[in-house]
């Protein structure tokens, strides 16, 4: 239940698997290629959260220097799947150590040549990649290996690195650094032979820099050696240098053990047992093990991007997925995790602010695609009119004003999980602030109808653009206001007087009463006489076209749906709003409310985001139905193992990891199978499916450990020693 | 100086001359086509204000029977333009009197045929079409004439005419009934020979009815017919013979006479001299020509058509284009279209409500395309998309909000010109109150900037859609507010209850007491430190590209610039937004202020509406510049004689005449080049461009008429007897 195996080679399948077969860590993302890949494989060595803008193209995370490609000759003729086909081939990620291994057999005439290669990101050096490669031939013949350092990088709006050069002594080394930031990025790698070669050079090319190793390679022999890699971002060469060669040092055997010993840890509080399902338990163990690669836990002021570590993608960015969707498995199972995830917010106030005032409002206005201090790296343009090829504006960066609300919904839910109130003086109470005077700047009175209004936005159905009164906008602005009220009459029942400095130092005493005023008057949308309630203004009134007829009128197999494509002006929508809403604020609604919103919407949803089926499947679970909730907690959980999700979006390519679906899919597991409700007490009420029997996991709870399980017949919470 | 007159065929011009030549009134328009025209050619009989939809195409006016299809064959070949190219060949619109007339010569071998015809829609009945055919040949020729009503109609979303039916005795006729309201459409036709004909018959086919007749024909002869013909909209059928025989027995010789007489009258008042410049002269008579055609003066709760009586462009419905660009015509010469046009607005008031409140707001919302009783035509998708041949979604009908204000701007023009303030009682004064109410609701409190705003909508300049704050439109918001307080204390000093009486009947006492509050508040574009008026929030941030450079990146001919489309993000505009705003409130601007605005926005400006040029030339007037106005005056003033206008909107046909740039001509030589003031004194201030020595017209004002004479040396204004 812990290993994800491909058996056979499909060259069609080599991006996914670049995907599925992904290890690293938050500082460094290795894709699941293949030794001999390169590329045009789309091999990456991905440094998230490390930007780098050339020119006018997008601003995205940097890749480095390849240290893993390795190909070998044999006969002088080359051996690997992009020039052959292999009789037999298998790739495996083991999720429990995150290690990822090949097996290849390659058949010329009656010679056999058997390929196996391991490796992994080091969980315990700061971006360290550690390997070994073996092959054996069942008859004598010659051996040629080419190993090293590839600098050919893929790039979507690269290339980054500038005045690339390399380096054979004392290892391997090859170096550049960024346009826009000056970044000095290095690969450096050792090779240890366990063999004896007959001859052993270097090799500089226009593509890299190698090692050349002959071997007269003798039948059934395995000619084995291990790799060794390290990457620096503005790392001092000397440090690097020493941190490789303490690396090579303690060796492969060691090094291994100690990473699977720290991700045995990482599984100790995190894993969820299931019973009764084995494609269920291990399509939510991949989806934690995604969730354990991306922890910030070592990273403070860190946050996740929304297509993780697998590469350039959304610009590697952080969007609200992080709050919404991963932030509550890290309030379960890794409070320094969240704590960095919520600080990276607060570091971000005065991009937002800035971000605000460029748009003539006050306040904080969060980015929409989040990099380093908060700079909104999103554009007005992020489809491309594959009919035109004409960029199409898009209203992600300057309508989804949800943004600022959702970051203090995260804060306000890491509150309550850790009572942890000092990071309000941390910064965080100013955000609240920041981010409701910015809603009641953007929103604006409605006088004959005596009622706050918030017009032209985008809700999380991104394919309905400048929307006025989105319900779940309305909710979440609404929720803002009632948490600065409630911050103020905790800091006055503390005595502290934080609160008061705070709003005399900002200048937001006028603001605070103006909320006073305004707080129950936000437009809250109404259900209707069926118990429906509507997405935003005029909702009901767009065309009600089945989602199979609309893309039947598809002309282009990529083109965009959203804003002035089809799904424009049709109750078709991209992904769950209002569902989103009845999840956040279940309190809110009853239950015969969200079945008849569930039912009405999730026809009408295309489901064309991975953040929307957890949230039909949470609201399913809600009520009562888990049967719904299945197929959609499964599509959450494996969307990165079936390689199905879209990869483009127009001509623009938006592939990589999901773990907003990963955290969704975990979120299913634990708050909608096992109904786990978490106020100052603690219950669960399970909604199984019927092919899972029990559910078993651990929770922290404002300050302690549980371990809960739940079957249809027994429930059990007992709290454990941390 | 009266004459339009081309020489020479062109086929390719046969549209354009259809609009050029076009005679009738505000109940009957017939295209300047000629005899031989069919459908294909565009021949229009067009019945403007009766509209008719079929199934869920665009809801148009109906386009009637067309009495005048005459063709000659000449020893059995037929003889006419569109099969043999004449070796002479005029087409003559006279403009003083309403007349359209052809001559052309055929050469066959030695043989000279020649055609004469001429005639006019009588300006004395209600839809009456009268007409003379002459044909002589210099040879003896047997000559076969066919006269009678073609059925077959040009449609652009027909046909509207079902159930057709003909009938050849006593007269010919052909009828049928309209799809929506079942009105009977009837074309009845009288022919009067001046000659004997050797054989006479009357032929009915699937394309209409006809007299066939048969002549041998003496060389040099001429062979005269007369046409009489009446078109009937639900009109009961003996009533109809009765006209036509009336018209008949009267003959074309007196009718014609009356009919001069008729339009002498109209001349009388509305001419405007033009000394030193013949081409000015023309162009500017020609403007007054159209909006001669096309005065209510007769017709009660009707007004005028943004392209007249010319077809059935935009639906054949109602625009501002009336209120902004003709209305000043109308109350400078003719207070029964005036007030009519008004009456029409009053009458629509109903319509306004029910569209303001199917968007959710109170009020009065106008019709954007306005059809009978206010109903809007105007649909979502106005153009469609070259691309993709789908149809794009536009926002003319929904977010072009400062409709209604122009309807009061209208009303309070009106008022203020005639001080007719009775009207306020018959209606006009809850129209608004209305439109008040109605932007109370739409405009929304600014609470941190303790300001009203308007978000979401369209200015003149329709290329930018949704935008907030439009300079224009809060303008015209915080004029209709200041209007109502207006004639509060105009009721107050006239110690008149009837607005107290209309504020308690209708409800509005609070929305009352909040425009005393607001309107003060409501937010006015600042002028920035360059003196520049932002066109809306934002405007400034996006591309500023030169006008060719846009063009130039067009990748289909009429490819729809607004929108999603190429200027959609740029300072390219379609048409006077700002300008129209500083000529609309010039007492608020001082000339430095429009100045630079004008140097601003005019080269930004694609002109790409007939609206445009004119307020330009006005505002160029009023800075001391009419060179810059003269060549956009010209531009206005011969808009239909040069048919160099826009044609399509992405794919639709938008083709026909342009009163409004008929309308914005004469305002530019009455309020631009001779710089009439009118308070409530009278004053010039001529700005007349090198060409033109002097301008003399006369107008009416609050009761009294007025002849003007304005030159460089000297300035007149006389009052005369009305």
């Amino acid at each position: 239940m812990w290993e994800i195996k491909i058996s056979g080679f499909n060259q069609e399948q080599i991006i996914h698997h670049g995907n599925q077969f992904l290890t690293g860590h938050l500082k460094l993302g290795v894709r699941g290629t293949l030794d001999e890949y390169r590329k045009e494989q789309l091999v990456a060595i991905n440094c998230p959260l490390v930007y780098d803008q050339v020119g006018h193209g997008w601003r995205e995370p940097v890749n480095a220097f390849n240290p893993l490609y390795t190909v070998i000759h044999v006969n002088h003729e080359p051996i690997d799947v992009l020039n052959q086909e292999p009789i037999e081939h298998h790739q495996i990620l083991n999720i429990k150590d995150s290690t990822m291994r090949r097996h290849s057999v390659f058949k010329k005439e009656d010679m056999l040549i058997t390929i196996d290669s391991k490796r992994f990101v080091s969980a315990n050096d700061q971006r360290a990649i550690i390997g070994v490669y073996q092959v054996s031939i069942n008859q004598d013949a010659t051996l040629d290996i080419l190993t090293g350092i590839d600098t050919q990088i893929w790039d979507i709006n690269g290339p980054h690195i500038k005045a690339v050069q390399t380096n054979d002594k004392p290892y391997l080394k090859a170096y550049g650094v960024t346009h826009e930031k000056g970044y000095k990025i290095q690969t450096l790698k050792y090779v240890d032979l366990k063999f004896e070669p007959h001859h052993f050079k270097t090799l500089t090319t226009s593509t890299g820099v190698f090692y050349n190793i002959k071997v007269n390679a003798k039948a059934n022999e395995t000619y084995t050696f291990y790799q060794y890699a390290v990457i620096g971002i503005n790392e001092d060469d000397y440090q690097l240098l020493t941190t490789l060669d303490e690396i090579a040092s303690e060796g492969f055997d060691k090094k291994i053990i100690k990473h699977q010993q720290a991700w045995d840890l990482k599984w100790m509080d995190a894993d969820v047992m299931i019973e009764g399902d084995e494609d269920a338990q291990l399509a939510l163990r991949y989806s934690i093990y995604h969730l354990l690669l991306l922890a910030p836990h070592n990273y403070r002021q860190a946050s996740i991007p929304a297509r993780g570590i697998s590469g350039q993608t959304y610009k590697g960015a952080i969007f609200w997925d992080t709050e919404i969707f991963m932030l509550p498995f890290y309030l379960n199972t890794d409070l320094n995790s969240a704590k960095h995830i919520i600080d990276y917010r607060i570091h971000g106030l005065k991009g937002a602010k800035e971000k605000a005032a460029s748009y003539g409002f006050q306040g904080a206005f969060y980015a929409w695609e989040s990099q380093e201090d908060g700079f909104d790296a999103c554009t007005d343009y992020n489809v491309t009119d594959v009919f035109t090829k004409r960029l199409i504006r898009t209203y992600f960066k300057d309508k989804q004003v949800h943004i600022s609300a959702d970051i203090v919904y995260a804060i306000q839910t890491y509150i309550h999980r850790t009572l942890d109130y000092s990071i309000l003086k941390q910064g965080a109470l100013e955000v609240i602030l920041e981010v409701a005077r910015f809603y009641l700047d953007y929103g604006k009175y409605s006088i004959l109808d005596d009622r706050f209004e918030v017009w032209d936005v985008m809700g999380p159905d991104e394919y309905h653009e400048r929307v006025h009164n989105n319900a779940f906008t309305n909710r979440m602005v609404k929720m803002v206001f009632d948490i600065v009220i409630l911050y103020e009459a905790y800091f006055k029942k503390e005595n502290d007087k934080y609160f008061d400095e705070l709003v005399h130092g900002i200048g937001f005493r006028k603001p605070l009463q103006e909320i006073h005023q305004i707080k129950d008057k936000v437009y809250q949308k109404e259900m209707l006489n069926n118990l429906l309630i509507e997405q935003f203004d005029g909702y009901f009134k767009f065309q009600d076209i089945p989602l199979k007829e609309l893309l039947k009128k598809k002309l282009h197999e990529n083109e965009y749906l959203g804003g002035q494509g089809l799904a424009g002006d049709t109750q078709i929508i991209k992904q769950a709003d209002v569902i989103t809403m009845l999840y956040l604020f279940k309190d809110d609604f009853d239950l015969n409310t969200m079945e008849a919103n569930w039912k009405y919407y999730e026809p009408r949803t295309e489901h064309g985001s991975s953040l929307s089926a957890s949230m039909y499947a949470l609201v399913a679970c809600m009520i009562a139905n888990p049967e719904y909730a299945y197929p959609l907690f499964m599509k959450s959980a494996t969307v990165d193992l079936t390689g199905l999700s879209k990869a483009y979006a127009g001509d623009i390519y938006i592939g990589g990891t999901h773990p907003a679906a990963s955290g969704g899919a975990y979120m299913t597991a634990i708050y909608g199978f096992s109904g786990l409700s978490l106020t100052d007490k603690i219950s669960v009420n399970p909604q199984l499916p019927k092919s899972i029997k029990s559910l078993s996991y651990k929770i922290i709870h404002q300050g302690k450990k549980y371990q809960i399980y739940v079957s249809n017949k027994h429930k059990e919470i007992k709290e454990v020693q941390s």
